[in-house]
């Protein structure tokens, strides 16, 4: 027995656990290209590594993030998993600099061959051309491993908190609205902003964490919101100042961690049975089939066109120009938007 | 171009091809443990190979099973994945021999460590002890890993065909009904008796291929059908008779495989749209959480301790007695019931 009450006991600990006789777990981790790894004491810190990229998304990230997520999942002593990441914020989203540049490269990490399939790159890129026709489908069994890798986020048995510094953009929310709950920093910028030109999330969950109205404000103009916003709007659960984030972010976990673990995953499950009944799974599917129309539309090319010629940020600077106004770290103002009813 | 319309050339054929510029596909195939894999013009061919064992189900088939059907997936010449089974049978559900009788051993494969985790066989053995308490997600844990890997054949992008000869049983339906088609011998032998003691349809698919009525019919009696009567259910889509099962279910792949790849994948992506509306999630996992706690009842621990005194064919045996009387390959007479209205 310990001082704590009988329920706080690891759940690897005692004469009646039932992984009293397993060896001592071995932490040797793979070097992940595009994450860190670590386990200290209940928590399971995943932590993306790619800072001078803005940690943006690439072909290793929803591989290496799915196996983290099933690393933590399967260790007894973890209780929760917190997702951040390093540098100036979370993840500026897919790593659009390389594809819309035409500069695709690497492939998706895994154990079954990759080359001559969906997931090659030169396959996509000969996908990709508008004097000839397109194969949604080519695209769609591409996007949709990246899909599944961070639904991990969503189906782990174990809870997922995101802690979002800096900027949450793009795909970047197709990573952390998997999370069970996200802590913002107040003057972190959230949002799909390529609803604008060239993307659709898809990852299908904005309507499934704003509701209806607010969803359809974001989407159908790509405006950003604020962590403060985040909050207010019930994307996110708490938005304290950036430089109380790792605090706030870590008081949230270790009352967590505190919980038993069939109690935190009997939890989990009951109200993800609320979740995924609202048809998570199909708006996941069409979100993603949308996103490649949308890559392959005559705006799309267009948008990829001026992005080969002026470079990915010059055409992002045009993206979110007037009358969104909200490029860089500006966000939309959404919430306090000036009427002309006076 | 070749002599055949232009929408039957092969994916990765001709100068705009997606595939075009792609090296070809290595042939090479890990060494499965309990199946082989096969890829024929462009049916990709999936066979369990515990025939000894009745293809009973080992911690290694879901996790060998779900790397071949992504392996099929991605492999731009199949068009359709056929899953059979060697011996006399499909498969006669979870290797319980050996865990029912305390036997159990080995642990699934997969790149994540699994010792001192939930998939530790000594972890779960410790879990079920009638003199001590045990925990629910400890075996959910576990066991939605199972339903995890059989799900990928409903998830995969192409066509899944189930060829079921002898008897599809227990665990083994828990497999064959995530396939999107069925056919089966008309002398096979496919339920679910489990539901008697020891077990409850992990897959929860039953509801969702049957119907409410037919499927409380079978799960509340534990009674199973003939490959006839399946197909008069609506549970198959083919019952030939057991030596025209090879010729019939090769007439229906190929032609599935004539179809282009994209049509495919659009039109089994549109009827799983209907298909996972009616929560298919939320089933599958209630079902697992229930399958845990039936292994853990006052009787299904009756049902454990009768297995590992007197073997486990006796205490099935016992189990199929009056008044179901459908031991071995006889099944229930469902279909033709006589009433006593005379």
């Amino acid at each position: 027995m310990t001082d704590a009450a009988g329920w706080r006991r690891p759940a690897h600990e005692g004469s009646d656990s039932p992984y009293r006789s397993a060896a001592p777990r071995s932490d040797d981790v793979p070097a992940y290209r595009t994450l860190t790894y670590e386990v200290d004491g209940r928590v399971a810190r995943l932590t993306f590594n790619r800072p001078e990229q803005g940690n943006s998304i690439t072909p290793d990230t929803p591989v290496e993030l799915a196996d983290a997520v099933e690393r933590a999942d399967l260790d007894p002593r973890v209780h929760v998993i917190v997702l951040s990441g390093r540098g100036k914020g979370f993840c500026g989203g897919y790593d659009l600099a390389a594809s819309a540049e035409g500069l695709l490269d690497g492939q998706m990490t895994g154990a079954t061959p990759r080359e001559g399939t969906v997931l090659d790159p030169t396959v996509q890129m000969h996908n990709h051309d508008p004097a000839g026709t397109w194969d949604p489908m080519v695209d769609y069994a591409m996007m949709s491993r990246f899909t599944r890798g961070f639904a991990s986020l969503l189906h782990a048995d174990k809870p997922t908190v995101a802690s979002i510094h800096g900027f949450c953009v793009a795909g970047g929310t197709d990573i952390a609205l998997h999370c069970d709950q996200i802590v913002i920093a107040a003057d972190a910028k959230i949002g799909y902003p390529p609803t604008r030109v060239w993307g659709v999330p898809s990852a299908g969950l904005w309507a499934h964490r704003l509701g209806d109205q607010r969803a359809k404000r974001l989407l159908l103009t790509g405006d950003t919101l604020t962590g403060r916003e985040a909050v207010e709007w019930g994307l996110a659960i708490e938005a304290p100042e950036p430089e109380d984030l790792e605090e706030r972010t870590e008081a949230l976990v270790q009352r967590i961690a505190a919980m038993p673990l069939n109690q935190l995953m009997m939890v989990k499950l009951a109200l993800n049975s609320a979740l995924l009944a609202q048809g998570v799974q199909n708006s996941q599917m069409i979100s993603t089939v949308f996103d490649g129309i949308s890559r392959h539309t005559r705006e799309g090319y267009a948008f990829q066109q001026r992005a080969a010629e002026a470079g990915f940020r010059q055409a992002v600077r045009e993206r979110d120009g007037a009358p969104y106004d909200d490029g860089g770290p500006r966000t939309s103002n959404v919430t306090n938007q000036p009427t002309d009813r006076g």
